[in-house]
């Protein structure tokens, strides 16, 4: 009788050893951006003034050129074409840029090369050393380099030059880096006119925001590293934008009028290098002004207009000027509750909506080939999809969807605005790539990756849309055991982000979420994550709706999808947990103290435990100032809340955390030891506000070993 | 059968009824030192001239004077009388201190009062405001008090003014407080010259000293308070001595030669005013020289003489000039390998061994009535006991042991030299004074105190005595439950410290033990310490055994326990848990990793875990230089050791610890980390070496908590 079980369980296990490979943790936290990241077409790219596209081929020894309809590629030039162009032998095909109808330029060992293609013969318009330094912005046309050492800002010249743009001792003064600690979009400190010959950059001084102290521990004794870290409330860094002239080497500052912790953000320049747009936000981020300065006097022309908000402004786009008309631009806002554009002319009269509908935009492909559409990725109105819309600059009409496919699009518009790349996934499809019309039709299925889990025990994802108590859809995803058995009972973990800007749940392979958790799941858990709301891409009133008193509805919203588990039947909703990092690791927290009888277990990593501690731009704009919102604050405080603990909690924390300082969970803990209450912590030393590089295994075995002791 | 059964154990049960309250955990943390502190006599003192004592009465309300022999104690004043004395109600008998045949004097409110006592009527001879500053430093005769501000030192003159003795603005030079870190028994800074006029101060320059980060979070944002820390083999404090002249308010310094980082130790004053004594250790601390300094010109008078060992040499007591002889002093020496007595004269002629034998002598009590003989406090050969010994100055003889009964004994000799106050406990005596003669016969039984856990559970120490490998004994003391049943199997927690300059085990009441080791003794473990080779009081071959080789030796005689545990046959030593802080963390540690199948379970505090992050003073005496030691520091640096980690580590620190930063804590987690290998680690914040407070109760639970999880 035994003998007979036995043959039989042999019988199934052989019966699905095609799927019988484990998901190891390993595998899962390093191999999903590697070996199992969906293959893809290397350097895909339209070429200039061509509907074709080029791309190395499989081997990496030949660029391709495909034109649209075309049946089969055909190569551009080899690498030996290219070694012969250079003059020295290139053993790897390089990542090409397309500069101009037959041009390229690449980057290689600190070098900018500019070739030139005619048939098969490559020839080198010009290289540029770049210099070994941060923050390089180089302008192609005027071969002008732009880099930042320590606190200044220099210029390598195309002579090779270097001319310092500025030479401050202090090092409180920061010039050409980002400012604003990368806020209302900001991820860069200079700008270069259209010319090249004018260079805008961003100037912080931080000498009153307070310095936090970092520890390196891998000196002996370990040595101090000062951060300058801004703490909602306290004072802030003071922006100003320069003009440097490359021509008389002479710096003008703009005369940006208004207090001086407000903000300049979005910095973009007009058509004809003579004016610069910024959009100025005060300190209390619910009002901003589209301001046009001229850059030789450094005066303000005029404010084209304002935007006002109760809650918050929050400008993210610099002006877009259309394509061939010096005197129009299009400006991105939220003002009717979805992120859309509006068109004005530059003396600041409004033009039109030109996109519109209960969904985000989200990019600018460009003008179709009649210069009057523009084409615009956004989201649909579920917001777990992305596609296209070709919207009338001329307004009034509805942006048209022109990819009905669902799933995660980007695209790219060929040069003379014919066709687009679509690159796509969805649920079912780990990665594609083809061509489309504008009407959407596909001209060319350039690639269709196999499923990179091939062998591999792995489930595949569902998506369940819920309500939230007012009724607003909540997107969620849920992982399953691969060898799920709905008569069984599994316990359940709930992984948690929560925040604005962010969003988990999307119509794309894996479905947005972290290969641990389908790790996870194969171990006997339901993962299930849920996008409340304060989630982006789904409007302004969905995501505002966390103003001051941030976790609140977010909390409200994960409690709709702990019903929504214990409504399955098959998840054991008495051994649930929940895990989340920085907003996650705050919910996380939040949840277990506030709400203690629903999760078993907490595993917060990085978490903010006190908006007091986060910092100014983030934090004013969701919370307001402490003196306004003393009582947001307090209820936020989740020191305030230590007693309410029930569950097991463990904190986890990076050391040299510069984003979410360790002062937030030290405080924390401090609070749970001086009230005699039990829990843990545990940190990565040297590690900043995330966990990286092959240490990352260790931590998500930590939180997993500490959730599936402390649910047994 | 089974009801007779439970008859007998109910009977037993109500039979020990009296027995039964639980020692709660914060019974055990907080109330070893308070309601479970073994009752005394308050404030109990010779009376100078006279062999009677005096003491507080019970209610606090008289002080009593006993005439040494007679039956009862007698009123000396009440609050009354004190009262009418000071010409303010006073409602506490002050802690007083005798200064004369009828003088004596105490501090109330921040003012020191000197009172003369006639017959029932008291006086006021003197008060003085005393500063509200640190390290202060009375000299009572020339009423003289010498106290530091920040780095200076400072005098208020008996007229009340302030005088400078240093005006350093430069916050690396600090005077008037102790060097050295406190080793070499150091433990202040100001030394008054018998006649109150002259006074010594240490001086030090730790501009080289390397500063170390600590984080206080209690601000928002986060700030520092930066220590100066010497890591052993980098650079160190450099210290001299200034005479501060009170009549011309001049300072002289000390001319003492020897490289700057040399440590200049327990300095001494002649009975003279004009000499200063200092024993000067090299950097190496393997040689001493005793020197003597003209304090008018600063130089050095003679090098009296010299001490060497290959190992160490650690002067810990400064010259003990002999009572009525300007031209004789004693000097403590751990020469002959025990720490004893020797005679010499000022102009360093060595006049003989006073005290002698397989003991440690611990302190000097005085001589007695003939001047011939100086009694002496120090252990027993057995080093569980202290006891009194008599030994002639002239040397020749065996010294005597005056009190025959084992136990720990504190004495204070009468000013007459003719009776001891004898403050003992043993394993069975929680707390008992009386008088006795030097010949050892009690004259006064002053006090017993009653049993402080009556009606509580707690069982009675066990003390055992093993043997090292090499056949030295060691002290062990084993706890096991309050309802210890033989027939069981308990597993075992392990305590441990095996640091030098400690002994956890005597014949004293609780055996040495902290409460919590009682507390979890009834939790159902039998908690076990042993003292290996290295801990005090043993002589400098048990202890130095250690040097150059941290935790080998130790280790070895800890495992000498475990043998014993084993052979007990009641031990689950399959479940045993070993703990310890800062060495004893270390100890922990190694034990751990080197030795990774003895204990299921470590529970490390504040550890030392790499002999590169430690002090110079204390690391370099028992480990040398690094650059002088480099497999000694390789092998103990616990970071190479941790892919041997079997059971569950849990390590602790505080994050301000300034003795054994985090540094070590968090360099051997990153180890850890980097190693793939999950174990434990939770903060104190704000918390230094140790976790005082309300606090320590979080602490042990959290310890106790994570045994018993562990060993489950």
């Amino acid at each position: 009788m035994k003998l007979i079980i036995l043959i039989v369980l042999l019988g199934l296990s052989f019966g699905s050893m095609a799927q019988d490979k484990e998901l190891t943790l390993e595998d899962a936290v390093l191999g999903q951006w590697r070996q199992f990241y969906p293959s893809y077409v290397t350097n895909l790219a339209w070429k200039k003034g061509e509907e074709a596209v080029t791309f190395h081929s499989k081997d990496g020894k030949e660029l391709m050129l495909q034109n649209v309809g075309a049946k089969t590629a055909q190569k551009l030039f080899d690498l030996a074409a290219l070694s012969k162009g250079l003059g020295v032998e290139v053993s790897r095909m390089p990542f090409i840029k397309w500069e101009a109808a037959n041009e390229f330029s690449f980057t290689s060992a600190g070098e900018r090369f500019w070739m030139r293609i005619e048939g098969e013969k490559l020839t080198q318009k010009s290289v540029l050393k770049m210099p070994k330094e941060a923050n390089l912005d180089h302008h192609k046309g005027a071969q002008n380099i732009a880099y930042t050492k320590d606190n200044n800002l220099y210029i390598q010249d195309k002579e090779g030059a270097e001319i310092a743009v500025t030479a401050f001792e202090d090092a409180n003064i920061v010039s050409g880096q980002a400012i604003a600690r990368y806020e209302f979009g900001i991820g860069k400190g200079t700008f270069w006119s259209p010319n090249g010959m004018l260079l805008a950059f961003y100037q912080k001084d931080e000498t009153d925001v307070a310095d936090y102290p970092l520890l390196d521990i891998t000196t002996t004794p370990g040595t101090l590293k000062t951060i300058k870290y801004p703490m909602a409330g306290q004072k802030s860094e003071y922006a100003r934008v320069g003009i440097f002239n490359t021509k008389t080497k002479q710096t003008i500052y703009l005369n940006v009028k208004g207090p001086k912790d407000q903000y300049l953000t979005n910095l973009g320049w007009g058509p004809e290098n003579k004016f610069v747009y910024i959009a100025v936000v005060n300190r209390e981020q619910n009002h901003a002004w589209l301001n046009k300065y001229d850059v030789k006097t450094g005066d303000l022309v005029k404010t084209l207009f304002e935007e006002t908000h109760e809650k918050y402004v929050e400008p993210e786009h610099p002006v877009w000027f259309i394509p061939g008309n010096n005197n129009e631009f299009l400006w991105w806002s939220e003002r009717d509750g979805f992120m859309h554009l509006y068109r004005y002319n530059t003396d600041g009269k409004y033009l039109g909506q030109v996109t519109k509908g209960k969904w985000v935009a989200l990019k600018i492909l460009g003008l179709d080939e009649t210069k009057k559409m523009v084409l615009v990725q956004g989201t649909d109105e579920s917001g777990l999809n992305t596609t296209v819309y070709s919207a009338s600059l001329a307004g009034g009409k509805t942006p048209k969807r022109l990819v009905k496919e669902d799933g995660i699009h980007q695209f790219s518009l060929s040069s003379e605005g014919k066709h687009l790349i679509d690159d796509y996934s969805d649920l079912k499809t780990p990665h594609a790539t083809r061509i489309v019309t504008l009407k959407g039709k596909t001209k060319n299925n350039l690639h269709t990756a196999k499923n990179p889990y091939e062998g591999y025990k792995i489930s595949m994802p569902e998506l369940v849309t819920l309500k939230a108590k007012d009724g607003t859809p909540l997107q969620a995803r849920l992982i399953k055991p691969a060898d799920f058995d709905p008569s069984k009972k599994y316990p359940v973990i709930v992984y948690v982000y929560g925040g604005p800007h962010a969003q988990m749940v999307t119509n794309s392979w894996l479905a947005g979420a972290r290969l641990w958790m389908y790790h996870a799941a194969n171990k006997g858990y339901l993962v299930f994550t849920l996008d409340n709301r304060g989630s982006s891409n789904r409007g302004f009133e969905f995501e505002s709706v966390i103003h001051r008193q941030l976790s609140k509805n977010e909390m409200e919203d994960q409690l709709v999808g702990v019903d929504y588990l214990k409504s399955l039947g098959y998840a054991d909703t008495d051994k649930m947990a929940v895990h989340g990092w920085s907003y996650g690791g705050f919910m996380t927290t939040s949840l277990m103290l506030k709400h203690p009888d629903v999760f078993k277990v907490g595993v917060a990593g990085g978490p903010v435990t006190d908006w007091n501690y986060y910092e100014i731009m983030y934090g004013e704009r969701y919370m307001d100032m402490p003196k306004e919102n003393p009582v947001g604050y307090e209820e936020t405080q989740l020191k305030n809340h230590v007693k309410n603990l029930k569950g097991d909690l463990l904190l986890i924390h990076g050391t040299v955390d510069d984003v979410v300082v360790m002062q937030h969970n030290l405080s924390l803990v401090q609070a749970f030891v001086s009230n005699g209450i039990l829990m843990d912590f545990f940190p990565y030393p040297m590690h900043p506000h995330n966990v990286r590089g092959t240490d990352r295994v260790h931590l998500m075995n930590k939180v997993l070993t500490y959730i599936e002791d402390k649910l047994k």
